[in-house]
């Protein structure tokens, strides 16, 4: 709350001085969205553009900077939404992107305009928010840079730029039908990953040094060309890198070089330097490279699998020293290994060394109200689910954005009782839940203005025995600061208070849980809206893994009708004497 | 309009009569739509089915009803409409089921009530009407019958129902972008013609007798098990036979037996006898065959395609002689081979024998308005269209009921002008178009109440040399008298005058023009709506083959909300203030 007041303030000081106004502008973006046929790993499919490209265009704009993207829809039956992730939407809750949710979906051959403030620099992305089209290739970069006259606090001589996925051959509606269906298709492991929308499929880059492995020869189809970095020697890079794979959690490294971590969704870190990197789905990050090696060579940028045993053979680019060497000039080595996948101690490691950076705002030393969210796969009339303290999320035809503020709707399941505040001491977290029943929930929790909430989310056993995997969960309008990681039940006690840092932790809008372990969250309910907070890994949202944050919806400001021109909310306040 | 009014007369007289009021009744169906997977033709993919069935739940109703269809989308992106193919929806224009034109799309989660009469006995059926969601499996039959006290003025002892389709491995979104790509990537052929939602694709039942063709075994997979109708000798049996292809037009021939046509799309026909009939898509028929043949042996019924070069096997389903046979004791002989794909004589000679029953309304003598249309294959921006009078048909984002009664919206293309009336002499109807270029267009042509229009289609050469395609014109809601066939350009003079029959033609809702002929169709605009008047075939409508009749828009009643709670009609009627 303290950084909103500052923000605001900021803001309002801005606009009334007449340099400052005119540094902060409009940037309007004219969009098309459409299916077309791609090729992003050599592989045809039907995937979803913008204007034509893919991955979307990417949008660059200044801290203070109004964004404006008119967007078409083009697709045939579809709807679609586009949600800006990292972006909080402060005053602007309508534009977040999210279908069933903050907007109607814009349906075929509508115009819907999202205008929203970029109040922050840094790495952000975008992508769509509507059954799994992410999934299908709608995504794209959104970077914002300083405003003017403002500095980064490091330095650096050029930025490369990678927006990370992962690619899978079945169609994303064959994908949706095989996870609603009894008994349950799993999707699997992707059949690629993607570096800025382009991968290899069923062969590498690096099939000298890769058992089995057939040698890409990387001509022809300008959609799979393999990705080249060319840099200067002796000079630092700026690597901003985001990650919006459906299922994958990856690993970064760079053949010789080391990483210095910079920023972390958008909020500056205290720089620490590693060999490789994890990046979960959500996760984006700025670091570091200096080009200080052997300037006759190229370096391999290698992006692996984690968490998961991966099928999915790592996705390679180049690294190309100027001009010493040509842009397609192997590495005579082997690219960098990515550590074991279940080396689950390398990521905590990585990931408890991300904190703030001196001059972020610290947490409020206390909490409001504490919610305990117990992660779970269950069974539900013969199909699997994700569900949150015993309830997988179902999404309304109403979006909650209108039909909280404007018809006062209470949530439409499970409305006589609102969702569990905490999953109860004494769950075994290490063993598959005694009863894996589940059942469907709204999920909606109710947040007052202001509150400071904790939230604790908890990771346990799945369905089958000796598994449980790692969730990056995002939330949507806020950053929170991540005080800290637990292994086993969160209790709740003074062992597990004392886990927590409040002193430095960081600012972030997405947070992993570790297999049997606990993570504790804490934000200030300062952005009226309804939020959405879940899992990152798109086939696990669309089974139910997640929850939403209707936060002081009375003082949303006026939604826009595009916003509410569906279901319950046009019908209710539409004019005129036609019967219902 | 003779006809209409006899019926409201009867139907306001069946109100007074407290035993009439009491045999028309209301039938409530909930229906959820649904992808699935399925094995139509034991190969797997995903479809659009209705209750977890497909093809979807067959109406059985008695003229009068009211049909009362509560649906449910559960698709997870996609929006939904059912059109009821040849119902009229007299005085419930809105519930006709036409995206963008007589109602907004459902969203996903959203419900829907279709409440409409009818009026008429006769064979039907129903199917998506957005995008191409037909040729995703989303169809069933509509049967009505005779209303208690009426009798058909046939005799017969059971029924069969055959609802005919062809079916594609490609989905619907791939065949879709192929159509929409420039250059055009043509859907082809179908894989297989599904009988009652059921085929085998790459085997035969028919093995023995045909070349090269794989034995299908018929076991283990109930999707795609072999269709056997069941019958007992020396009864007559009214075979109910629709098509709602994407693309193939059919022939349907059963070993031995003749077939009796009866009725055509819900309307009695002069009978006729014949050893084996057309159909094309949006056609129904009865037809009556006697089971007088040796009862000892079982007999083929054999679907082949006409009027393109075939690449899709006959389906092939079992007239099964009961109590004496095994259902799948196979025929000894072969199926009875198809008319060759190209004998448009043998096509005419058929279409031209279907007469009205004495006892159908003669058309009016004159009529008011005559609208020509040029169906022509155009270019478009390196992709290819079809045209109505050089003018390509694009749907709008908000639906015309709602956009034309509530808003008095403008069609958006072409505004400036309405669509041409006519070609103009001098079409050189023979040869690819001079100008091969065309435009996109509203082709909303206004209609007057109670105007009598006649509507004369005019087919041409396609792009190509010495090709021209047939095409079946549908249109909602109303049936229209067939007046006659030309061949070449219809020039309007005595002797195309000469050609037209006003004395007994066929009352249908979907008529055929031949390739290089013409087709001249007469209907009184007595229903006001806003009606697709289009070519049936899938791909074709979708590449902009269909016009639209604003007919007297100014009279329909209110419009139901969830018809127009979408768009500029939701937008505009909202109440509150919301900034727009």
């Amino acid at each position: 709350m303290r950084l909103l007041v500052f923000l605001f303030a900021c803001l309002l000081a801005c606009a009334a001085l007449p340099h400052c106004a005119e540094a902060a502008k409009a940037r309007h973006f004219k969009w098309e969205v459409s299916n077309m046929f791609w090729s992003p790993d050599c592989e045809e499919k039907v995937l979803i553009g913008i204007n034509g490209q893919f991955p979307g265009p990417t949008i660059r704009a200044k801290a203070g900077d109004t964004i404006v993207v008119e967007l078409k829809n083009a697709l045939h039956t579809e709807g679609v939404v586009i949600h800006w992730h990292g972006i909080r939407q402060i005053g602007t809750p309508w534009a977040d992107g999210t279908a069933a949710i903050s907007q109607c979906a814009i349906n075929p051959e509508e115009h819907f305009t999202y205008r929203f403030v970029v109040d922050k620099p840094g790495t952000y992305f975008y992508h769509g928010h509507y059954g799994m089209q992410r999934a299908a290739g709608l995504y794209g970069s959104l970077i914002v840079d300083v405003a003017d006259g403002e500095e980064e606090p490091f330095k650096y001589d050029g930025e490369l730029n990678l927006l990370l996925s992962d690619w899978y051959h079945e169609s994303i509606y064959n994908q949706m039908v095989g996870l609603s269906s009894k008994p349950m298709r799993w999707i699997g492991e992707p059949q690629s990953l993607l570096i800025n929308g382009r991968g290899q499929f069923n062969c590498s880059l690096a099939a000298a040094h890769t058992q089995g492995a057939k040698q890409c020869t990387g001509g022809g189809n300008k959609h799979c060309a393999p990705v080249v970095f060319p840099v200067l020697p002796n000079k630092t890079y700026r690597l901003r890198v985001a990650s919006t794979t459906s299922l994958a959690s990856l690993n970064l490294a760079i053949g010789n070089h080391k990483l210095t971590v910079v920023e972390a969704d958008g909020n500056y870190v205290e720089p620490f330097t590693v060999d490789d990197m994890d990046i979960y789905s959500g996760d984006s990050y700025s670091v570091l490279l200096t080009t200080d090696q052997n300037p006759s060579s190229n370096y391999w940028i290698s992006i692996g699998v984690r968490g998961r045993n991966p099928k999915t053979a790592p996705a390679l680019a180049l690294l190309n020293y100027r001009p010493n060497n040509r842009a397609m000039k192997l590495p005579a080595v082997a690219p960098p290994a990515t550590p074991a996948w279940n080396d689950y101690a390398h990521s905590k490691a990585f990931t408890q060394r991300i904190l703030a950076r001196a001059g972020t705002p610290p947490p409020p030393a206390t909490s409001d109200r504490r919610i305990e969210l117990l992660n779970t796969q269950n069974k539900m009339d013969g199909g699997i689910k994700w569900s949150i303290n015993n309830a997988s999320m179902v999404l309304p035809a109403t979006p909650y954005l209108g039909s909280l503020k404007l018809l006062g709707l209470k949530p439409t399941l499970g409305a006589s009782a609102r969702p569990a505040e905490s999953f109860g001491r004494g769950y075994d977290v290490t063993r598959p839940p005694a009863n894996p029943n589940t059942t469907v929930g709204d999920n909606v929790y109710v947040l007052a203005h202001n509150a400071t909430v904790d939230v604790v989310l908890q990771n346990a056993n799945a369905l089958a025995h000796n598994v449980s995997e790692v969730h990056p969960w995002h939330l949507h309008g806020h950053d929170f600061w991540v005080l800290g990681y637990g292994e086993g039940a969160y209790n709740g006690d003074a062992a597990d208070a004392a886990r927590l840092n409040l002193r430095n932790p960081p600012l972030r809008n997405t947070a992993v849980i570790f297999p049997y372990g606990w993570t504790a969250l804490r934000f200030v309910a300062d952005n009226p809206g309804v939020w959405a907070f879940h899992c990152h890994i798109e086939p696990h949202l669309h089974m139910g893994m997640g929850v939403i944050f209707a936060e002081a919806v009375e003082r949303v400001g006026e939604v826009p009708k595009a916003a509410i021109s569906c279901g319950a909310t046009a019908t209710a306040l539409m004019a005129g004497g036609d019967h219902p």
